[in-house]
């Protein structure tokens, strides 16, 4: 079951993270260990060629990243990624982007978390990443 | 010699990179295959803990990489990204970051940039980049 | 469809890849952009701590993704690695190691490939990696 | 000052890591947190086309982040590659590869090292990768 809704977790978003929120960002569910979050498309988050740029998706993927270690640990807000590696695959279609993040590797101060980002409607990924986040020891986990 | 000038990067950056724009970025200098990039400290810019964010360090270091690129190549608006890799290493002070940016190799496709980010004042880095951008056939490069 | 067979691969590995053939390496099955590998566990292939080591891992995660690749495209062998990302997430058993190689992307000069490695036995994955070939233009695809 | 000699490194490897003996990897120098490190040509680290393979590459990097960090902390052997990210750049020599090995975040649990391959007798790189390692708590550090 996960330790975090996505309401709390949205809430925390326009709280806590503000470009996040400024973008539109959205955890649409989470569970224990995974997240689906979503970037509305606009042309604010659009780059030359007007798709949505590489950074509106690495911040997303962060942003899932997050929500899904949040899923499985509780609010933990001073998580925070020490890596991430994103491989860009396709052009995004000018709809919203859907991101599915999944924990592969959760240890005591370390998670590794997976993410494929895909254009709304299209089941070609137009993203790959992976990323590391440290998790404060202070959580008494 | 580079083939774009930081007040034309700058003006790209404000008609065809709203996120950018929006969040201060500025580039400060550009060389050939080089460029030193500037993210202005502001509480918009912070996740919990205070400091700059994550996504923030990402797109200032793609944002240096697109413009360390164009000093090589000239104002390709539709290079893209393929691949960024980040390690972050230590948090940020309340203050600007700075990343320079470097290009490491130029092919005729493809190019791999360095980035190094840094506290402004500090000379420890914070976060330490690598990403490939594919440049388009029709460059007549 | 694969465009090559593991036999095929296998004696390619023989004739041109000494260090993989050195390490036991054997593809077991491809498909048409897929590929399961193995290294058969043995004292050579360890590293202090007694576990297979991650030289050997990546190795193997290499030898993988040339395997999948050449399922989709044939056997192309000046195909080439640009990038390679991976994650350890756990020790390895004393077991073997299998890896399940897909492609994620296959554009003409560009393919991505994800893979995840297991012990043998345990659907735990002990590392996690993306890579990038590049295709070379002569191949006619 | 360095907190291991290359021969003390060079004696762990004889004994602890057979892959990188056989491939007759060697330390030259180590520094606090840096190291440079050689693997002598020959046929049989090649692949198609006769350059040294892209795993022997990452064999040499893995090698020469295990010294460096040695250089620093000493010769905790159960330190470990928790992720490695590598750039291709360029088809290398038939000549020795050589890797320069720095420290670049060493904390208390983790290591960020860089590593810069070259072709001997060349200054254009043929390879850049990042690592983490993980130290382990028992060290006393």
């Amino acid at each position: 079951m996960s330790k975090i809704t996505p309401e709390a977790f949205n809430d925390l978003t326009d709280r806590e993270l503000p470009i996040a929120a400024n973008c539109g960002f959205r955890a649409e569910e989470i569970g224990d260990g995974a997240a689906r979050v979503r970037a509305p498309f606009s042309a604010y988050l659009t780059r030359p060629g007007g798709t949505i740029s590489g950074p509106v998706m690495m911040a997303l993927t962060d942003f899932g990243m997050y929500a899904a270690l949040m899923g499985a640990i509780g609010p933990v807000e001073l998580a925070v990624t020490t890596n991430l590696n994103i491989n860009f695959l396709r052009l995004p279609a000018p709809v919203d982007v859907i991101a599915h993040c999944s924990v592969i590797k959760l240890g005591r101060r370390l998670a590794v978390i997976e993410v494929t980002l895909y254009s709304e409607g299209d089941s070609a990924p137009i993203a790959h990443a992976t990323g590391t986040y440290s998790i404060p020891p202070e959580t008494g986990r």
